[in-house]
């Protein structure tokens, strides 16, 4: 495919910032003159390794823009546009980059974000998409290493449903009771996540810490912890699970799925007890559901984290690369 | 290959400035309090279509931020930091992650650049590199559309060079009479580009128009000429050639493959006529090699290229593909 027809039908429409001179000049020109910082960050995504071959061109654009925007959202900051690479063989047709940017200009409503820049090459095997996200801000960013001791843990959501839609997609005969309404429910988890743009602003009002969950509830929580320097301690039996997920982990016997899986893209985050009041008025009133897990403890050289028994978590690598 | 360690090891020494928090938080928090303007931009190289297996890993990493280093600096801004994202298979081994990272070190250090952030993800097939380089500055970039009627046409360096590499190392046997160190001089062409940070003042202080040349010579001034809408008269006798091409072009018998052939990363740029004693004195004072070509004719609803004798160049998008 010619990459000028690729640009020119469909990503310049994208491009509907003055930002990205209309894509004509390979560099984007990006005003900052009012703000203090620009938050960003980039990641990528592989077919085969983060999703399948067979996916919705639509929600591969939307899942590769949401792994990102999570990101920011959860530190704190308002995303504001992005650059694009993308790499292809020749198995991906014009009717494929139809698709995929019209997911692309969906996602950029919803989330009020724009296309600066970025690139199109061929590539012998597969296809990689990477994306650069920014945020053009003047307040600093929620950092992972700022949890006090006796601090509130919470968690956005419920967790697992994305690693049990994953289990689902591999496993078609393993239902376990699910409904129909479950399985779609969960397998959309898989495909899409759902990061919340509200909860951009009780980040920034309420959280000494946070970050976005990705590589499984405790993998993400035990980073927390370690970049606080800090044992954290959660209460086993507080973590939300959705009604589809319960239904699945309860049959299945085996809650790791949930507690290990990833690409949950929830948020973590700790806050001040005294916070503690204020915070769930807040959080009733944009209603976002979060749920208070755990408290935070002493500082120390070992950082981890325990059960109510004072049991230690240890991170699972083989489970997180299992579902991934 | 473990990820923690790639980072750990390899990518965390990279990461010298305060805005890549240390590649801790999964975003970077860039400080812009004191300037207007964020330039930035993202491309991507592919094992097989932008580099072979074989390649030193070194070069791999030096070409792929000298190919966006040059978008920078011929547009007048002076590079600041990037992000860096590596898909890869497991061909790549912790020496190749080892050498590639030195080939980062060396050239942070020669262009005065960090890095702020990035990923690294496993591929079934083959490696892929996207980085997003980006500059924090005051002033306005030089675009693409600003040439005007009488400016003089420039280009830095000699042209050819690279495509004239590349085959070479495609056709070990047609060396049509160069000796080794020419060989020698025009595959390193191909292997690392050459992009001088000492062009942004003179672009900044005399270019109307700029771009730098990566798809060949004739198409990247056809864009040019297309971005100012104006017809561009060059003169070919003028166009510069290294000796070890010149040597080359005169045997084979075919000017095309250094007109048409990409890779160079040299820029190409237009000045008013007023400025060119001033231009010239400029570049010999900085040792900057750069050649009048040609001028900038009217305004035309068909802009285009053409020879002194007014014969019409034509995009070439077959040579540019079999060279690339």
């Amino acid at each position: 495919m010619d990459e000028k027809l690729i640009i020119k039908k469909y990503l310049k429409p994208l491009a509907n910032s003055k930002d990205s001179l209309q894509l004509r000049d390979d560099v984007a020109n990006i005003n900052v003159a009012d703000e203090k910082y620009i938050v960003t960050n980039q990641d990528s995504l592989v077919m085969g390794t983060h999703f399948f071959e067979s996916d919705d061109p639509k929600y591969i654009a939307k899942k590769s823009l949401r792994v990102n925007l999570s990101d920011l959202i959860s530190k704190g900051v308002t995303p504001y546009g992005y650059f694009l690479s993308l790499a292809m063989d020749d198995t991906i047709d014009e009717n494929w980059i139809k698709l995929f940017s019209q997911g692309l200009a969906e996602d950029q409503k919803k989330y009020n974000i724009t296309l600066l820049g970025g690139d199109t090459v061929s590539a012998p095997h597969g296809l990689f998409i990477s994306i650069n996200m920014l945020s053009r801000t003047n307040d600093s960013i929620i950092k992972r290493s700022g949890a006090c001791y006796g601090d509130n843990i919470y968690v956005t959501g419920t967790i697992g449903n994305s690693a049990i839609g994953l289990h689902l997609l591999k496993n078609k005969n393993d239902y376990l009771g699910l409904g129909q309404l479950d399985i779609q429910k969960l397998i959309r988890k898989y495909h899409l996540p759902d990061p919340r743009l509200k909860i951009i602003h009780l980040i920034k009002k309420f959280a000494s810490s946070s970050m976005d969950t990705t590589d499984g509830l405790i993998n993400d929580l035990l980073v927390l912890a370690g970049s606080s320097g800090r044992k954290f301690i959660i209460k086993k039996n507080l973590i939300p699970y959705s009604v589809s997920a319960k239904k699945f982990l309860n049959n299945y016997g085996d809650f790791d799925i949930a507690l290990y899986g990833g690409d949950d893209y929830e948020v973590i985050f700790t806050s001040p007890m005294k916070f503690e009041d204020k915070l769930n008025e807040y959080a009733k009133k944009i209603k976002l559901k979060i749920t208070k897990i755990g408290n935070v403890g002493s500082t120390s050289k070992n950082p981890g984290l325990f059960d109510e028994k004072y049991k230690e978590f240890k991170a699972s690598y083989y489970t997180f690369k299992h579902f991934k």
